[in-house]
């Protein structure tokens, strides 16, 4: 790997892209930027705006603003744009027939798939699903698809109950017409704490980022455990750190042992990303399906975040080698398409009890195969592993050089999915806007946490500005 | 009108679309159908299948399948497609620049939207918002837009407590994360009977459509209200009727009066489709918004199916003439972009209080701009009216010659939005399955209804056609 990353046919990846950033403007959103959001106000809500974009000039790993400046984007519209803005590729496939017929006849998938559906799905999904995954179940987005999985989950466990003449009792259908037990009964979800899953009255109930999020909000009654809170570096805190894992474990056991209602499943993320960026070791993992495994609770890995190889793997739960693949793996953001994989047919409910009008959206599944196949070609797994090592062990020096600014470095050897801790939560936002008017657009997450979210298409280059802009602004 | 319906500019509007149905194979789906259902259930959930569809084939009002039959379809993929199969004005603005850049660099609206984004909402959905609608939010799904519009009415009730210091308290913030009140209070969304408002969590336990749809599911403790059991036709009922109208509202009262926690928001479909095309007079729902007016809870108009034409009017709730706008209307389905429409600033929350990563998606905006300029273009909501007034009255002729088969015959001046009941559920699902096997794809709703959910697109020649089948096999 050298600096100027080039593909494997030789050709420079984006060979217009900026060579660097340049901010013109003393704020940004620039005077043009603002009166951009005056405009929108007007028909839309602008309070979450940090600047509009024009996406006709964005290219590659730099987004350009409404006042033309030009950002190194490691931030990448919340962890979404997985090749590049503007990638020629994908430019091109969204042109196509396919793509035309599939946007403007937009079917109702579950009673009228296109003819091509199994091949769709399968170069669209199944291609490149998890390690022992077989069918899928397209959804919207992120939250939809936790959702899903939580509906499958529940109805797994509702259709299995001893009947005693095999079918729906009447009184289970006449209760769940009020929403009432038996036919709607109490059946939780376990999640974790910090852990965010959606935001939709399902998926919000198992989110527990921050009150900001759920204010107001009617919730279901459903657990949640503590997520081991690692201490770094790792390999100083070996004992304390496995006893952390060990406890939250015991405290996940106690939960499944005494919850008022059935568990019908537990959903975790790889990495806690919205939460913070916290970090598990393999061995937790292992355990946590071990132990959802004996109470008969289904596994499902939301890899919303994660997914589509921003770890250096395919899925950041390959990374585990559990002896058994999750039950269920959701996925969303790079992907484009959203959705639950499985591989148990046992899973697949009866006709019309998952079902909805769209059931997914073929575009996407397009684009997803696209964008796939943007990553074979170009090798980029391969290139977010190699950046994200390089980027990683840079971030150490810094720290060391910086003591105090740079605390709990995270993500070692999962490419560029890396994080850490600033001094304190003010000091995190006063880094992130410093870094904007420099021309950096980078998140947070948690309480004082930095996370880097760039695309698989940041190479060692653009790393190189990265930490240069770092070292100088922390 | 005259039978072979032509455009303004004298072009007939889809030149070579079939003349009529053709049905080849002895079953729908036949062999290449159900060879291809064999190949799906490998990767995907068949259970709901009807038949697989060629949609490169299909053309206008009629949709191929994999086996090469054309039917004349009047159910419009779940009443989803607006103005044809591979309609020509869309197909070409799928292949637009706007599209591709559109689709190909998808942002996270709420903190990145384009910097045209004030056009695109304006052109996307405020030229033709219902009356006195100033503001949208984007969503994904019908269901999801539902869900906003409750966050949104629970978030305006919730941030409008009095509070001490005006900020939340600590209890509150802390109990959220818990989810216990009073952080994340009880809160609930009064629905009726039979209606259907999506299958999210929390969308579900407004839904009461049928146990299918809910059995198996955990729900909130929210009520539902009657909503009018109609008898027909209306004219010879009107003092029953009247009085059957009054004791719903008479009950709404009574629930806006008693429920067990505050009641943020009732919502109610202008025509509850899903459940049965059970329609209300204009009278019941200006009783309905006086009354949640004098309770001080929000009113939700769903028109998900109802609104983008089909009912000859934009949308459907303006055949009310209420006397001021309701809080909230939903949308989705035709439109192909979903979301909610609200007119009084109030209803935006605090920043990050509604949010998700994508807040929708901007390619479906513009797709919803092209099919609003082809309804106008083509002059398609007076095609509904005066196709739809013509269908109403030809099925109230054949009612009469087929004594006992078209029942409560509904939707009279409400364009092609038009149903009836069969005398049992197994005639309903006998007569369905006929007309597909003679080249009509034709919708059931409710217990033994018969809905008819044509695109915009409907003529009277395809009229012709429905009819005449109608007549031979009812």
């Amino acid at each position: 790997m050298t600096a100027t990353y080039v593909t494997k046919d030789g050709s420079a990846y984006f060979p217009n892209e900026p060579k660097g950033p340049s901010v013109k403007t003393s704020t940004v959103p620039g005077p043009k930027g603002k009166a951009t959001l005056e405009e929108i106000s007007q028909v839309h809500d602008v309070g979450a705006v940090k600047f509009p974009v024009d996406y006709e000039k964005s290219i590659g790993n730099y987004v350009v603003d409404a006042d033309e400046n030009v950002l190194l984007d490691v931030y990448s519209q919340i962890a979404t744009i997985p090749v590049g803005y503007n990638n020629p590729t994908l430019l091109e496939a969204a042109k196509s027939d396919e793509a035309a017929t599939a946007m403007m006849n937009r079917p109702a998938l579950g009673n009228y798939p296109p003819k091509n559906w199994a091949r769709m799905v399968q170069e669209g999904a199944i291609d490149f699903a998890p390690k022992g995954q077989k069918y899928v179940y397209y959804q919207m987005s992120g939250s939809d698809a936790n959702e899903v999985a939580y509906k499958l989950a529940m109805l797994y466990r509702f259709n299995n109950l001893p009947r005693a003449n095999g079918t729906y009792t009447d009184e289970e259908n006449a209760s769940c017409m009020n929403n009432s037990a038996p036919g709607s009964p109490e059946t939780a979800v376990l999640s974790f704490r910090h852990s965010f899953h959606g935001r939709l009255f399902g998926s919000l109930s198992t989110t527990r980022s921050k009150p900001i999020h759920k204010l107001g909000m009617p919730a279901f009654n459903w657990p949640q455990a503590d997520f081991p809170a690692l201490k770094y570096p790792l390999e100083k805190h070996t004992a304390e750190n496995e006893a952390e894992e060990n406890r939250c474990i015991r405290q996940v056991e106690q939960i499944l042992s005494s919850h008022h209602c059935p568990i019908a499943a537990c959903i975790v993320e790889p990495i806690q990303s919205e939460g913070g960026d916290n970090h598990a070791s393999n061995e937790f993992f292992h355990k946590l399906q071990a132990t959802l495994n004996k109470h008969n609770v289904l596994f499902i890995v939301d890899e919303v975040q994660t997914g589509m190889g921003a770890t250096g793997a395919m899925w950041a739960h390959e990374h585990w080698n559990l002896p058994t693949p999750p039950d269920m793996v959701t996925f969303s953001k790079k992907f484009q398409a959203a959705g639950v994989y499985y591989h148990d047919e046992k899973l697949r409910p009866h006709a019309y009890q998952h079902f909805n009008t769209w059931m997914g959206d073929p575009l996407r599944a397009i684009q997803a195969k696209y964008i796939v196949k943007e990553i074979r070609d170009k090798d980029l797994l391969n290139n977010v592993k190699v950046v994200g090592d390089f980027l990683y062990t840079s971030l150490e020096k810094l720290a060391e050089k910086h003591p105090g600014k740079i605390n709990n470095l995270r993500g070692k050897g999962k490419g560029t999915f890396i994080a850490w801790d600033c001094e304190s939560p003010a000091a995190r936002d006063t880094f992130v806007a410093r870094m904007k008017m420099n021309g950096i657009n980078v998140g947070g997450c948690g309480v004082a946490a930095i996370r880097l979210r760039p695309m698989l298409v940041f190479q060692q280059h653009h790393a190189e500005i990265l930490l240069n802009k770092i070292n100088e602004l922390i």
